[in-house]
């Protein structure tokens, strides 16, 4: 397994406030964050924040052990119930509170046919997508500096052809096509905030993705990355089908994130469902074998996923079981405690893949240092700085 | 069944060659040509023009009876089989034959991963793919006037991924996607020749195809009709299917020309063959039963075909059985007999289609006249003159 890509490599040289170089001395280098964005969703903090429920402290504390990125609900539907209402201040100040927690947060999603706001219906098709670009001002302008990473645009393959049930975003998209409606959702997102991550993101993971993203790209569509949900409630797709999207999905050079993974610690859903919103039980059991199974899949996924250099981003959609579906897809069962998927994913992220060490420089002050990228701790005796590492060109500490 | 968009419905006035009015004078209206393109594969007109031989006399002879409009193959790996000598005498002298029988021609194709020129395959992507452009250079600017409508590139939904055999087409398609060499092909024809009928033209018809039109339609890529291949050897698509088809690729709104459909007079191939060039046989007959079956078909799909204003062309592939994969996919069986189709379908493009009548002037020179749109012989007594009647506009004729 090569991490080389995930780590850096580099000379650096140590100083005192004078100027002076701190020779024969030991430095320690103490990881703080990761560069790479291991995620969950995120919407246990909203009842913790806003109301400070011990419940929810408790799932969020653990949830803290792990992850430093997190997806807020921005689903129309939900986050305006009512036409000029928004939820922007509970959504502000839990994307904030998970700021001071050192995590970044992507909002998921700006445009989507399910969980759409029912009110858009009385609109003509020319008035619901000015405020579908209304929306994308409001969220994406107004929490800039908050949050820069969103997911633009959900599951367009479907989007025109979608029949469960109308909906407004359907209705624009059957009239302005796929690439149309993207382009249109993405240019507005990019105009509120140039330097924002905007993922395109899709469950739909065979040719008709492909082709998608390969028309938006030459239609100039501001893409960051390409998202890829991978709820696997049905099984394991298995390590070969990982490689496999991998392979198909790295043709565009574009950034990867595995925006909603899912694999859980029960009985698998029937194939024969073929939307997993059709399958809904009173209970989902986890099992202890599935507990085993389900850390297993999991460590084989992540491994797989975070030796490829594209991908930058792997979110676990569900951090507690009887969420979507009551599926046990969680790393913490019902009653809040730990699964071994857990104490798995905690070892990787913090241990395995962390970097926590003490190196010497030599007469000049120089030492070397590899470490996974992302933030640290630099410590030398009582004085310390926190400083970024993310490539291997040479560089000066000061304490 | 609604074919008012087939038709003009007009005044014309009529007058002498002194300019006075013919009043109350009988004009004959005599179709000459349609402007719907009745298409037919015309690859055996080639012996014929180059050396006149009487069996493919025969054979042009019962095409020329229906068909106004011709696909003649430019296949790289046949057309140019050693690199610098091109079938280019043989194509032109074969071309301007159909024009001089009042025939369009299509080149087809001029991008294909299949029969590709296998002396492509020791060059670089890079010259490859200005080998590719400096084709579309020579083809349509050197047969401009002569052939104005290319199917520039084909069966892209595939290229990239065909892995039956490494070619040069398949290697450019994987390194600059679908989308991108499909615009750089086109653009080159384009210039080349700005009022040609280009088309795109694939087998595909899922929703992958019509994912990567609106692609292409949205990166600027200069379309001019849609191309659906219909091959149905393994059995005729029924009139659902052609419904559902022609709703799907509807949506751009841009014409659609039914580019290669073939319907059999024999026995059904398989279902469980993917490739019908896997499909190999020895005989295949034509039966009694399969030619009624047949011309049913083919009847009712261009009935619906015909019907549908988007719709400007419908090309059978076959003229006569025993061509591609030995079917018996013609009008004309192997001793060049008429089979039951090629009755039926001159029936309804030289008859039921088609406008052969007389019309009364007022005492002003006028009458209302209503015919197919298409090309005319109008005549007053000895006098005629020919006409292309194309719109419901007032028009003067003077003999």
């Amino acid at each position: 397994m090569d991490l080389s890509h995930r780590k850096v490599n580099k000379n650096i040289q140590f100083k005192d406030a004078a100027g002076n170089v701190l020779a024969n001395t030991e430095i320690k280098i103490k990881q703080t964050n990761h560069e790479f964005l291991f995620g969950c969703g995120g919407f246990d903090f909203i009842p913790y924040v806003m109301n400070g429920d011990e419940n929810f402290k408790q799932i969020t504390e653990s949830w803290l052990e792990i992850f430093n990125y997190a997806t807020l609900p921005f689903y129309w539907g939900n986050f305006e119930r009512t036409e000029g209402s928004p939820d922007t201040e509970i959504l502000m100040k839990t994307a904030q509170y998970l700021n001071s927690e050192n995590v970044k947060v992507k909002g998921h999603p700006l445009c989507w046919h399910t969980v759409c706001a029912d009110w858009l219906m009385k609109y003509d098709n020319a008035t619901i997508m000015q405020k579908q670009l209304e929306r994308i001002d409001r969220e994406v302008g107004g929490f800039k500096g908050v949050i820069d990473m969103w997911d633009v645009i959900n599951e367009v393959v479907i989007m025109p052809i979608f029949d469960k049930y109308d909906n407004a975003i359907t209705r624009i998209c059957k009239e302005k096509g796929r690439v149309g409606l993207i382009k249109e959702v993405f240019d507005r997102a990019y105009a509120n905030n140039p330097d924002a991550i905007l993922l395109l993101n899709d469950f739909n993971t065979s040719i008709n993705y492909e082709i998608l993203i390969d028309g938006c790209l030459n239609a100039g569509v501001p893409i960051s990355a390409i998202g890829i949900q991978s709820h696997q409630h049905q099984g394991y797709w298995g390590n070969e089908k990982v490689y496999e999207v991998l392979e198909r999905f790295s043709q565009f050079k574009l950034p990867i994130h595995f925006t909603e993974n899912t694999l859980i610690s029960g009985d698998i859903m029937p194939a024969y469902i073929e939307d997993l919103n059709d399958w809904q039980v009173d209970e989902w059991p986890s099992t202890p074998e599935g507990e085993a199974r389900q850390a297993k899949e999991i460590e084989e996924m992540y491994r797989i996923l975070f030796e490829n250099p594209l991908v930058q981003a792997i979110t676990t959609w569900d951090f507690k079981d009887g969420a979507w579906l009551k599926a046990p897809s969680g790393y913490l069962r019902l009653d809040n405690s730990k699964k071994p998927s857990f104490e798995m994913l905690k070892d990787l992220v913090k241990n395995e893949w962390w970097t926590d060490t003490t190196v010497k420089t030599d007469e000049m002050g120089f030492a070397k240092v590899e470490a996974f990228k992302g933030e640290y701790e630099v410590a030398a005796g009582e004085r310390s700085v926190n400083v970024k590492l993310t490539d291997n060109k040479n560089m000066l500490i000061e304490f």
